[in-house]
């Protein structure tokens, strides 16, 4: 089974395209379990518990634990050891460099890790993204249009008639020998996503942005999903995470994750009718 | 001093444009150390203590320590711990993310790691980068054209009449209110470096791409070096590090980089003989 497949048949299960991004700060913890050195470990261990039947996938973005230092890798870790068999795990890294390296990098994620997909940027060109897609179980999601302002810098110059990013998922697509690359498109990019997944109606969009950096949830779904209603991976972080800073902060990411799940699967319901979820 | 002041003045107080960078591979340890948890660390030390009077710098590419996982991290911090007070540190690590994560990649190079300078990915635009450039004294070299044959893909389309690295150069000396951009251009690129080193006069340039990878020194040197002969940086890391695979690889590494310096320093009294170096 290829990445792609993969993704849709636990999105199938868990009847949610909903991915939790576990961005854990350790400055936002709620007062009752901050402090102590495993304080991150609790807090990701206890919203997994609260979380893990509402999701398809956790996101763990490398920033949160490298800025810790070696306890954070420690920290990543062990947190993964808490992601129930059957939910996967993207190691959203953005790594990007030559063939030799990427390599390195790729070990570090798929077997150091052990994470089933990566985000990898794709300045570098192919033999930077090569080593991310030898097993085809598991998954690269490419940068293509990114969810912050800078993105104007560069996604959006012209080459020819059409915008960069454009460019990169047409190479992407000529990557896609294994079934297992995807994009990134932000969901603070309506149009852009409209635009990408007809470009590439059958592969995996992992889509940051909603929540605390103001995507549309609805036109996530809408332009994100495949025609079966899948394959659009919708990622939420710090609304999640953070939902109440209290000592109920667990269960109260579980109701947040809860109505946003709900939310993806009216809108699911309404644009994709016919599918089979 | 900003970040630019301070490498040429590094470089003219080393008499040394050579940087070695610290791609440490385990399985290519020489057999006399091999096998310990601290061999990748006795290897650094002893490399350092027989090269760290031939450099201006030190650059560490991260891949080779996260694929190690979390002792990695503590194999990078104490590698660190033996570079001496006058020599630079470069964090090779080619992250590019958005405003918030991107904080937090910057902390983990300059505060927690504490190198003196990064390498960034510019696909994420300007608040990808932006983190890296608050301290005028740590340097942040953005990646232009890459030495890797994947640079095709991307990097030389055509934006207007001109390649997409152009556009990433011009943007960048916008970004340099502060003295401490500097960008990558592989040893691999000769033409495209004498190009580069025209729009950016006096912009340090970190040039990976010699020995293992084929690039020509004469043209790093030619078209590198900024009017009075500095602000190349330039990189070897397999040719120094593996120079010999036995019980002298510390001498053979201090040949080889002597040789290197030398060879540099011949080119840059041929090709700059007014400089005050």
């Amino acid at each position: 089974m290829d990445f792609s497949e993969r993704l849709a048949t636990t999105q199938k299960t868990a009847n949610s395209l909903l991915c939790v991004g576990l961005d854990t700060d350790p400055a936002k913890l709620p007062g009752a379990i901050r402090g102590s050195d495993d304080a991150v470990i609790e807090f990701n261990r206890r919203i997994i518990e609260a979380t893990s039947d509402l999701v398809c996938a956790y996101k763990l973005n490398l920033a949160f634990y490298e800025a810790i230092g070696e306890w954070g890798w420690s920290i990543l870790r062990r947190t993964l050891s808490h992601v129930p068999e059957g939910v996967l795990t993207i190691g959203d890294a953005k790594r990007g460099d030559i063939g030799n390296t990427a390599a390195l990098y790729a070990q570090a994620l798929f077997k150091t890790l052990g994470v089933q997909a990566a985000t990898v940027n794709p300045y570098l060109g192919f033999d930077s993204v090569e080593p991310f897609l030898s097993d085809p179980e598991r998954g690269a999601f490419i940068l293509a249009g990114t969810s912050n302002p800078g993105a104007r810098d560069f996604q959006y110059l012209k080459v020819g008639t059409r915008p960069l990013y454009e460019r990169v998922i047409r190479k992407v697509k000529s990557w896609n020998m294994k079934g297992n690359c995807g994009v990134v498109v932000g969901a603070t990019r309506p149009a852009e996503l409209r635009r990408i997944r007809a470009l590439v109606p059958d592969m995996p969009i992992l889509i940051p942005g909603i929540g605390a950096q103001g995507g549309n949830l609805k036109s996530a779904v809408r332009y994100g999903c495949s025609r079966n209603g899948l394959l659009a991976l919708i990622n939420a972080s710090r609304s999640v995470l953070y939902a109440s800073g209290g000592e109920d902060f667990a269960e109260a990411a579980r109701r947040e994750a809860t109505r946003l799940r709900d939310e993806i699967n009216r809108y699911r319901a309404a644009f994709f009718p016919r599918s089979d979820h």
